[in-house]
């Protein structure tokens, strides 16, 4: 080892702000590179999170903080889920990482100044960046605004119409490109593959300030135009390698080789300069410093829960989730109807679809991160004699609300939505809480909402949407589902006695209830299982009127959901007793683990008994 | 006149399916091509709807019903409000044009077997039009799919994935691009721009099919690729003319002129035969054969009340609507802050942003149809300093419920919504209407909403929320507003009362509620006016404890929003008496006058009288 070469260790956890890295030389930088994605590995193993996108932007948020000021300047990391290595910079320990006391898993305003927005869903980035420069020139300030974006989530819709609008407007955003060549799953669409086509060279980055100086050229342009259109096309695919960006209007830098600090300062100082919004186009490896995340083609890395280092096994393999239950129920529907479509946005691994992807590759379609479409889309095959199911995260599918109801709702399409990740999630924090659905989805007619309590009841349901009752959403949590409940046939649109009793009912949703039955045995209590929660079952609303007390127990959505309608049915009907509603209040919801949620919100069955 | 051209003039009200217009000849084709223009003109002042699309594209539409047989190839009209030539060609009178018993201003399944889908909102139709080819591939049928779309709708975000999508998909979709010039009020973004490039030829129409001949270009290729990224940038822009549709992947054919039924048959045939999905973009005329309309560059003939044909003018210049009221307090708020921006989503006409727009182009932002990108950058404004007022319609509002609950709500930013056309809006039908967003809004936290029941509050309302009170939603209906109400201040978050009487109350929403006071003159009812629905105003809600019956009255939301929000907050308080719930029941409303909407619901003052 040369003497030149004695490394300094930064210790991360002392790190205040990111000032010091100025100080560092590159060999420096690469050290600390290592350090910081062990530090990570370290914590999701502990933890959970998601690794595969911080390992892959150690290297490119170094380079960032080296050239920006992020006192001043701004930068909306999209998504925000690969931040861990600006929140180590930026003085932020990751010791309880996504814990309810420590930091969280994505940006968050309220825990350091370096954070300038905060997200958790896709492809905002660019949008909020347009709307920060656009105040900054209004304001005549004269900070960066950088959009960190990745390559799967440029390719959604939201991230595309503001594309479509900073290109024209002379408000300038940075935007960098994080192109690892892999969405959560894997990369789809026409711009995927197009970035595909882009080795790593400083092609793009010749700048366009000569275009007149070669007009000089256009009779040769002449010339070549009559070869025509066979010329065009290859020269464009070939030799030019245009693409959308350039074509918006765009200046492009890159591609870099996103592990190259020094030459991605060089770019970041380049788009500084440039005067116009720009386009700085990293190519980076996710995973990229964990043997295990480097070779994963599946995006099994992307978001893990706790594993062990050495062997990257999962640290308690649970029992089976209701996101694997589906998923096998589904599977076995689709070998049985051949007229099945499932669609998912993305989220195939988090929901199992990767099975059943492979065995039925035709009818499984993953369209990326653009819910929308899949929805929408989901009506051309309802329309055409197909049954299409969507396999979507409860927070995700707000971003097909309209959807739901202008493409499949309005038109009486039958579809079903396989809304994963319903209720409270935990460590994800406020961006991913799915206890918003149930309320929304209540306001579309032509909807049935359900959940069952058990895993028995989850195949009926399934089968039931199938018969065709609109659009059909059978919403599922995340943790695991119990096991030994044999398989329950269940009539549509009713709810199920568990226990009969006087005086006092309880109307709970969801797998609650079971732990429910268990504490209530010696109780004259009734206890209904309210397993549809759109339509109400009227039949039951006629009886809970003669109860003294109706507690309606919903801890798998905010009370503008289930929870208002039927207390609002039973106001209607005249009842005289009283009514007590236990459903999430009407807030976002913080990280920290579900069962401590609950407890904030006195929301499990010994807070429910606690009220007889 | 020579001989020959003797037209027989197609009588347009006995037409039963376009099968006849194969028999026609090119000039017999253009005398009915101004027939159905005439026809248009006539039933739209009349009846009022969406008159220049239409006019764009009657030639558009004859060339499609010529090649393709819609009996059983399928086209889905973009938005649908362009569809009124297919309405004609396909058996269908535009006598009582979106009335109660005539035919809907938009495709609508119903009415139809060559209606195949149905619209109203925009950019759906490819991602529709996605579903439909696979699952024509997956049926093993061979129909075509046609997508006509609009310029301004495929710069929307579904769109664009839909886009994406297809273009890496093997079921090919025909994609008409339908390129005015002019979204409703002016095209913006980067891809308008470059379709802006492109003047009329066959430039595009190259077959890519030679690609493999030219590789022996290769050398000559290298050599200009070292000349380095000036040329390619001119080459780019001025001789190759790439867009992002061929990036994407797409064969294009066109632009071809919108006017010529020969050349745009031509291209459609062209389009059949090519085996994967295409482009085929054609020049239209937005108003051809209106001087009115097509002198408008303003988007002014885009959606029309009933007009005098012969000078234009509108028939009923109604009173100040709501719309201008609220512009008018926007504007004089815009000149006494200097940190409000208005954000508009493509409908500035509608909602007179347009003299805003004039005032202050700087703050005044019309993105295009992209009502997701508007809210989230109005959260980058916020975020920085500025308060953004976003003017949306309803209906369309639904579009962005993840990002106001994502991107503004959840991070606690200020920001006011300036809800048009809330509540029914008549003969726009069941796409349109304005019923939804109330209950949306109700499931979002840190979100205020409320509606003025006269002029006189209006201002204050928007006052109250630049003050910053999280997201503020402020909903006004379609109508003229009634004049003579004084200036009110009204408290936050207080409800209003109008009369106080004993053992009844109704506590009422929006215009509706003066009326009432009218009606209630000499009775002893307690009349509430809700002017907040969210939040509740709690001191109302014991005082209603009182009462032996309390009526809500909410003409402008599905009974899922403050209603079942009110009824249940009763429920829980232990309220004794009864209530009865008026409000939009749970279902879609089709086409009819806004009165006729109500009587059906029984939701006019008198009904609300006849319950005392």
């Amino acid at each position: 080892m040369g003497k030149k070469k004695v490394i300094q260790r930064i210790n991360l956890e002392e790190i205040k702000d990111p000032s010091f890295l100025n100080e560092l030389k590159y060999f420096e930088l690469d050290a600390l590179s290592h350090d910081i994605a062990d530090y990570i590995i370290d914590a999701t193993s502990r933890y959970g999170g998601h690794l595969s996108s911080n390992l892959g932007v150690v290297d490119a948020t170094i380079a960032l903080c080296r050239v920006f000021d992020f006192k001043k300047d701004k930068i909306i990391f999209d998504v925000g889920h690969q931040c861990y290595t600006y929140k180590v910079l930026t003085g932020r320990s990751l010791e309880r990482l996504r814990q309810k006391d420590g930091v969280c898993g994505f940006q968050r305003m309220a825990e350091s100044p370096y954070d300038h927005f905060e997200a958790g869903h896709s492809s905002t980035s660019i949008a909020v960046a347009a709307g920060m420069a656009l105040a900054r020139d209004l304001k005549k300030e004269t900070h960066s605004v950088i959009a960190f974006v990745g390559d799967s989530s440029i390719a959604n819709g939201l991230a595309f119409e503001a594309l479509n609008d900073v290109s024209m407007q002379k408000h300038k955003v940075i935007i960098v490109l994080n192109d690892n060549d892999m969405s959560i799953s894997y990369p789809v669409g026409g711009l995927s593959r197009l970035l595909r086509k882009y080795g790593t060279s400083s092609f793009y980055s010749k700048s366009k300030s000569f275009i007149k100086k070669v007009l000089c050229w256009n009779g040769f342009g002449r010339w070549l135009y009559k070869i025509g259109g066979s010329f065009k096309n290859w020269t464009k695919i070939h030799l030019l390698r245009t693409n959308i960006f350039d074509n918006l209007g765009y200046s492009l830098i890159g591609p870099i080789d996103g592990h190259d600090i020094k030459a991605m300062e060089k770019a970041f100082k380049k788009a500084q300069r440039i005067d116009k919004s720009v386009i700085v186009h990293i190519k980076t490896i996710k995973g990229k410093g964990y043997k295990y995340a480097e070779d994963d083609n599946f995006g099994n890395w992307h978001g893990v829960n706790p594993f062990n280092k050495e062997t990257g096994e999962p640290l308690n393999k649970s029992t089976m989730t209701w996101s694997e239950l589906y998923s096998d129920i589904l599977l076995e529907a689709m070998r049985e109807h051949e007229h099945i479509v499932t669609l998912v946005p993305g989220t195939g691994v988090g929901s199992y679809i990767e099975k059943i992807h492979n065995e039925f590759p035709k009818r499984t379609i993953d369209v990326g991160i653009a819910e929308e479409y899949a929805v929408t889309m989901s009506g051309g095959l309802a329309v055409s004699g197909l049954y299409p199911v969507v396999s979507i995260y409860s927070t995700f599918l707000q971003r097909a609300y309209d959807e739901i109801s202008h493409d499949l709702a309005r038109i009486n399409l039958n579809a079903t939505l396989l809304i994963d990740r319903a209720g409270l999630v935990g460590n994800d924090g406020s961006s991913h809480q799915g206890i918003y659905d149930e309320a929304f989805l209540m306001s579309i007619p032509n909807t049935v909402i359900a959940m069952a309590s058990n895993r028995g009841q989850a195949k009926s349901l399934l089968n039931e949407s199938l018969k065709g009752h609109g659009v059909f959403a059978i919403r599922y949590c995340k943790n695991a589902c119990l096991d030994n409940y044999p398989e329950e046939n269940l009539p549509f649109g009713k709810w199920k006695e568990e226990i009969l009793g006087h005086k006092t009912a309880i109307v709970s949703v969801g797998p609650e209830t079971e732990e429910l039955k268990e504490l209530l045995k010696d109780k004259d209590v009734t206890l209904v299982n309210a397993i549809y929660q759109k339509p109400l079952d009227e039949e039951w609303v006629k009886k809970l009127l003669n109860y003294d007390k109706v507690i309606i127990y919903d801890a798998y959505s905010v009370k503008g959901g289930f929870p208002q309608a039927l207390a609002s049915r039973l106001a209607e009907e005249g009842f005289k007793g009283k009514v007590i509603i236990k459903a999430i209040p009407d807030v976002f919801v913080k990280h920290a683990s579900v069962r401590e949620q609950k407890e904030e919100f006195k929301l499990l069955p010994e807070d429910i008994i606690a009220l007889l």
